[in-house]
């Protein structure tokens, strides 16, 4: 099975009021080429296809469009499952009518136990779930963990592989040794929602969304396609593009995407910035560090005329700042729990939370996620 | 040909708050036993299959459900248009794959011209538009009212027409010389946008949506189904249904459903009515005119202990709504420009509009049908 890895489109999003959708209509035709030229038998995207609930008619229309490319215009099977930005009763609308041409969507739990076999290969396709979801399937309350939920799915998985078939998952969910971007940190509440990866090692490939770095994990066959875009300035630094999987030869290939406009930080000062100093496109998005010290009358307009697309703008030396920056040092690696107990020592002069507090903030930082 | 014309689901609907998907579900079952008493070959569903451009999750699962059920489970044939309270991109998605098994949605006016030909008929799914939808069509930009665009559709239309079939449309728009329901009023524009029905008399049958009253039109072979739910008090007394249409022996025939919870007035006095006057069932939806004359403290509770779905509480001699009463009566049947005229004379103490002011009301008022 040779099949291509994508996740995380999140179309729909908007980047400080700029609407994504030209952006992915870009990376689609990449994706479209790249599964020709590398001549894949199956299209596999891990979630996220959407960036909300609810999302907006175009974006609608971008998401049908691509989809029916995909699978009836091009003839590809897809192998698709909802993520936790989807909803998974809109994005399943016309799923029952999908099967027919060899495109799984899964958008509940239970289906995630019905592998399809196509190829030489069992796909195991789970959508995001809820922790209730999988109580509520299991019929057992205990489970108060996502790691405690994944066992028992695992191993229900496990007990219908056949061992003539590769088996592949298709999942959204965050693996225990990831490391996040700024645009995911709030995935991860104290390892509860954490995936351990050595319950997926009996699986030839696992097709992982959820995360938006294709490096975030490191694992030979447990991988993060990353987003297509660049979702937010943390990610500016990471390329973006898709995986191309062939579960025969083993072989794990990297294909980058290019974006429309990149998205990037330019430093500089205000003079040399305006006289052309930046050397990569002014059509870009970009996130402008300044480095003058003077007040600088209409900044903003001004920049405008030379960067169209400005997400955000920083005065590294001013005074405001320079307070700010011997503060202490924020890492976006951390769990919010963990950022929540350094924030407490600090305004406690070296106070940790005591074990009441730390459960206390667990519970409520869980009820936050799930409303997010 | 012998199909069921229903339309106006209006799935997602609340009434004065009343979720009304469990009274969906139930006329869904009704709906699905006559198709299978009757022995239908087909079902039609004349637009608004929704209530609303973005329904809740809770309206999609049900509206995806209904269709999966008649079209995968029990194999009937459907043929849908989208009507004015749908969203025509949301509602498309996954059109393309569901004619597969004999399920045609359209949803944009250029499918309209592409007759899905099956079984002895050739059908014609015309979806709810905008004028300006029919001028990007045509290439023309003089069209200004939709008995000008419809006249060029049908025209269009019936150079497709293949003899060796019948011809059947299904739309949903304003067929001049019908009655309307408060729930409509809005509709008509001073003709404008008014579909003569002179038009439609080629075909077998027109299978027509958007009014709610399945008598509001006096045409043998054109026919408004209704909305198989009761939508707001002024239906009250409308029977709710479905016809079997039999395009060989010509035979249209009615066949009502039972609502779960009916929608009526109930009339009476406060200390009668607790005492149970009102042989009806207290389940249902009811509007409440009370004939006291006398203050009642804690009416409203007091009256929800025994009617537990109350949509609305008048008094009928209270001094406020005698005075009311008064007044010149208004006529729902008209035309919201009528409307504004009377009210126009009214308040000036008897001046008509100018034909400035009333060329300037007229474009307002289709400004806000537009927008509604």
């Amino acid at each position: 099975m040779r099949f291509l890895h994508t996740a995380d489109w999140h179309v729909g999003k908007e980047l400080n009021g700029y609407d994504l959708t030209p952006e992915h209509q870009v990376v689609f035709e990449q994706i479209k080429q790249i599964a020709q030229v590398e001549q894949v038998d199956a299209i596999v995207v891990a979630g996220d296809l959407y960036d909300r609930r609810v999302p907006r008619e175009a974006a609608v229309a971008v998401v049908n469009q691509e989809l029916k490319e995909l699978n009836l215009d091009l003839g590809y099977p897809v192998l698709a499952v909802s993520g936790n930005h989807d909803s998974a009763i809109r994005l399943g609308t016309g799923r029952d009518w999908y099967q027919a041409t060899n495109f799984y969507l899964h958008t509940e739990l239970a289906q995630a136990f019905e592998p399809v076999v196509f190829g030489d290969t069992q796909w195991f396709l789970l959508p995001y779930f809820e922790l209730q979801a999988a109580r509520n399937y299991f019929h057992d309350d205990t489970i108060q963990s996502l790691s405690v939920a994944m066992e028992k799915i695992i191993t229900t998985m496990k007990a219908q592989f056949d061992l003539r078939y590769q088996q592949v998952l298709v999942a959204h969910f965050f693996a225990a040794g990831s490391s996040r971007t700024e645009s995911e940190t709030k995935v991860e509440v104290g390892g509860l929602n954490a995936v351990p990866t050595d319950l997926l090692t009996d699986f030839n490939y696992v097709a992982l969304g959820h995360l938006h770095n294709p490096g975030a994990l490191q694992a030979a066959t447990i991988k993060y396609s990353g987003s297509p875009l660049k979702m937010s300035i943390s990610e500016a630094t990471i390329e973006k593009g898709v995986w191309i999987v062939d579960t025969k030869t083993q072989a794990i290939t990297w294909h980058a995407l290019t974006p429309r406009h990149e998205l990037r930080e330019v430093t500089g000062a205000f003079d040399d910035l305006l006289a052309g100093s930046d050397s990569g496109s002014h059509e870009d998005y970009v996130a402008i560090n300044l480095t003058d010290e003077q007040a600088i009358p209409d900044v903003m307009s001004r920049l405008r005329e030379v960067y169209p697309r400005i997400l955000s703008l920083h005065r590294l030396h001013s005074a405001q700042l320079k307070s700010l920056a011997t503060a202490k040092q924020v890492n976006v690696q951390q769990a919010p729990l963990d950022l929540l107990a350094d924030f407490y020592q600090v305004v406690t002069d070296g106070q940790s939370l005591n074990p009441a507090q730390r459960e206390w903030a667990a519970t409520s930082l869980q009820q936050v996620l799930k409303e997010d």
